[in-house]
């Protein structure tokens, strides 16, 4: 029955657990089980520490990390992603709803839950209509200078923490004034407590993997257990609080955490919150598939599996409307938790779904012991996770390779600095295609001759080459399209306007791989003028899908001169009258 | 003294006047002054009826056809370009102001004014930094469907003086609803003075000729006889009004026009005025430009003269700041008055200098004939001239050509039509640049091999060529940049997951003429998944600007393959071995 395999393949493209989930064994069990116990761990700190960086109530961390995790176990393709909240997407959550409403208040966690309803949404029909090449206009070294900026950002946003002091803003400026205000009222005890998480953060990063194998404990093992490090962190600066009652010389504490398993939410349906909204979900829905989609093609790859891009989309849209209606805020799939899942062996998406239960677990069991975690211990961690996606060799990458992509990234570090987060990204995307289209609108045009004794042809000004004087043969390195149809009319006009006894010009086409109505007019007036001066004008190694173009328009009727298969017939069939001559 | 010589040069170049006026002749100016004596009778009753059309006093249409007409002689490039009032620009304009006050007010006039310097500004300033490259991304299609679209609503617009009722809108549905609304109350006077001028003027264009040629006339002379048919309209219909005293029977006249030189008026400098006129301004200027640099293209490449488009956003921009302190609006060179200017034989800028003279003797001896002048005439005017210009030709010859094309010539036209034209164009430039992203996002890659006796590859799918199975050749037709990086990555992958025994494979890039850090990166990541199968990976045909770039990274020391100058060396290289083997 085709029909039913049909069914059945459209129905496994759509469930990705329905191709898993066929095979799963118990020892994909055991490897999923160990993975799930270690990123709980990772993620319970965490969870807490990202929420405090959306303004958020720790708890909505936790409850961001368990029904969207089960989502993305059924949807999503990637067998080792894991998704929550991450830093990026959490400053970007505080951007958005900070327009809105007051960090604190009821309306400021419901924005949160819409945003992460409309991003939902945003992100599961651009995967049903197959958007999915929409990410791509987001070029590299724009995420890259993005993310850095984003990673100064968000650790300069969290020294109010370390000092134990009230400062607001959404920008550089705005945060260093705001500290630098507040900066006399810094509480000591609170510093100490930030000071020594911080210290001891950065010394497990990389000191303590060094000490553990020289116990000889197996390189995994430690490896893992050096990941672990924040819960050591959180768990000692807790019981020095509790022991020695700092929150009442002004060490500010998580406080009440309510017990129990996500309640049941609702977005807001409010047109004016939606449309107020919209476009800052626009910004996560992309900036949080881009991210989730590069960390989860480089594990895959080193799997030899592939990931559907426009699947993973649906993924992620569900996990985010599965965030919405459990009391989370937008979620993604996080780099370091994602490979810290890899390396500890997870095999399928149901590591995800255990971790949940573990997550679970901890909101149910756990919550009263987090009362007295101070605050700066959780800013502490986000400060040592986010300072290593800080990255300036971006900016020597690109000025050394191109100063295009230099100036793109330079301008969203600049602007995501200066202006934040929203302001950044979206001009950086703007400014790449901008320049990508002032490039195109100045194509490279080269005049080439014959490579001798070959049948190929060079660029006169870097090869020692054939040429003839009555034949120009031009080569042109763009497709010819509106932005450029006026400058090649231009360039060719500047060209024959000399002493020379031009009588052909050949176009070399191998690099036109279209030709536009705005360009074909461009070429037919070119054809009328050249003519009129007693020049004919042929073209050359016109590619299939153009010429099948061309030949539905009367241009080559028109033309006064030949359409040459190979640039090497063009020469040979136009020079030697000249020389017999 | 070569420093003089240079000052002198960059001075021509700035004031083009210098270069014209050296060799000005008798004979010249015998040209130049019959070519302004015409144009003036084809300018006066124009300038009215645009005036009309902006929802401007009368008087202000003759106020924009002289200052900014001398302004033009001084700062721009092309011989015969006349400048005034046009019809889609005194459209755009009373969309613009209409937005900021009523029509009759003096507010409404003063904001006209304000448009003309901004936009007037805008191009100044585009000339000085040489941005007229910008004007390039309008495409060709998307300005022909804003035209015909534009010539659609100005003529709809101007049934309402036809009927002599009142009607509004901005767009075809509005201003279709309200005409029917106001049907009943039309004025049969106004009708009948309406109708006649539209017959007569439709007759005028295609009838009048062949019967003044009848008559011996010689045919320069019939031709611009037919071109004066609106001034015979205006004096008739006057008269009739006049002699059978039609005002009283509710015949709209255009009543008193203030006689005299324009008045010295000043833009208004209010920050808020300035905003909410910006974007329009812009697009005015933009659009003008296209318009008026298209028409003086065509009409220098008939004498072999050429115009710099830089020089003529200056020569525009001043005359649009002349119009602003001289009592006019919005300028530019129009279609039919620069054709009937070059007809009749204006031979140097000087031309549009003694049109103004001519236009001021009109202000300031004719206007008290204009008192009784109906407005359904100027309307007719209007009518006639604009239907000139809406041609659906574009949409069939875009429909054959490309879809793609076809898209934003449809689009246009409909926003136009439904939307106004400040949304219409706005929404053409931006669809025409976002399906040409899309277009190079997703690029054409062929399979190619060797033609049998040549050093030609070309496509396996369209012609019989030579390949081997372990070698295979790939030509990307479009540059890499971030927007297709991943599509190329992903094109690779699929293709080798194959029985094939692949050992090779070729990137022809001969159409590449763009490798952007985004792409380079996919680059060494395919190079590297291609390496871990066994699969070598080469370049050929490689450009010299994109190989300096690589040569700028590690790429190339990190390929597992060479690079080949020309496809065929590669070709020789990698298959004789197997062969033999």
């Amino acid at each position: 029955m085709p029909d039913m395999n049909q069914t059945r393949a459209r129905l496994e493209r759509h469930l990705p657990i329905l191709t898993w989930a066929k095979t799963y064994s118990r020892d994909t069990l055991t490897s999923d089980l160990v993975a799930a116990v270690i990123v709980t761990i990772m993620l319970i700190p965490q969870s807490l520490a990202y929420a405090l960086l959306a303004g958020l109530p720790a708890e909505m961390g936790l409850y961001a990390s368990i029904l969207p995790l089960v989502a993305y176990a059924i949807f999503g393709t990637s067998r080792a992603l894991a998704v929550g909240p991450v830093a990026v997407v959490s400053l970007m959550t505080a951007a958005a709803v900070g327009n809105l409403a007051l960090q604190g208040t009821a309306e400021y966690a419901a924005a949160a839950i819409t945003l992460a309803f409309i991003s939902g949404l945003i992100l599961t029909v651009m995967g049903l209509f197959r958007l999915g090449f929409l990410a791509n206009f987001l070029s590299h070294p724009v995420i890259a200078g993005f993310i850095t900026a984003s990673g100064i950002l968000i650790a300069t946003s969290q020294l109010k923490h370390i000092l134990g002091v009230d400062a607001h803003g959404h920008n550089l400026v705005d945060l260093i004034t705001s500290l630098m205000a507040h900066l006399p009222e810094t509480n000591i005890f609170t510093l100490l407590i930030g000071l020594t998480a911080l210290g001891f953060l950065f010394w497990v990063r990389k000191g303590l993997k060094p000490v553990l194998l020289n116990t000889g404990m197996p390189p995994r093992l430690a490896d893992i257990l050096a990941k672990a490090g924040p819960v050591g962190a959180v768990a000692v600066t807790t019981l020095a609080v509790w022991i020695f009652n700092l929150e009442s010389h002004g060490v500010k504490i998580v406080g009440t955490v309510p017990t129990g398993l996500p309640p049941l939410s609702l977005p807001s349906f409010s047109a004016d919150i939606w449309s107020s909204l919209f476009v800052s979900a626009v910004l996560i829905s992309v900036i949080g598939f881009v991210e989730s989609v590069s960390v989860a093609t480089t594990l895959a790859a080193k799997k030899r599996q592939r990931i559907d891009p426009d699947q993973e989309l649906v993924g992620l849209g569900t996990s985010n409307i599965a965030a919405a209606v459990s009391g989370g805020y937008p979620v993604t799939g996080g780099f370091a938790r994602s490979v810290v899942n890899f390396d500890a062996g997870a095999e399928t998406p149901a590591a995800g779904a255990f971790t949940a239960v573990g997550i679970a677990l901890a909101a149910l069991l756990l919550t009263p012991l987090l009362f007295f975690l101070p605050k700066a211990t959780l800013a502490a961690t986000i400060i040592v996770a986010v300072l290593s996606l800080v990255d300036f060799s971006i900016l020597g990458k690109t000025w050394k390779y191109s100063r295009v992509d230099f100036a793109a990234v330079a301008a969203t570090i600049v602007l995501t600095l200066g202006f934040g987060v929203e302001t950044g990204v979206s001009a950086g995307v703007l400014l790449s295609l901008a320049l990508f289209l002032y490039k195109t609108s100045r194509p490279h045009v080269a005049e080439v001759g014959l490579v001798p004794g070959t049948q190929h042809f060079r660029n006169i000004l870097r090869h020692d080459v054939e040429t003839h004087p009555s034949l120009v043969t031009l080569r042109i390195d763009e497709s010819l399209y509106f932005a450029n149809s006026r400058f090649l009319e231009n360039y060719l006009l500047n060209r024959v306007a000399c002493e020379q006894p031009i009588k052909n010009i050949v176009l070399m086409c191998s690099a036109v791989n279209e030709i536009d109505l705005s360009a074909l007019e461009s070429l037919e007036e070119l054809n009328r003028l050249l003519g009129d001066m007693g020049i004919r004008l042929h073209l050359s190694e016109v590619k299939g899908p153009v010429m099948d173009r061309l030949l539905r328009s009367h241009f080559i009727e028109h033309l006064t001169g030949q359409v040459y298969l190979a640039q090497y017939d063009a020469m040979v069939a136009l020079t030697p009258k000249e020389e017999a001559a």
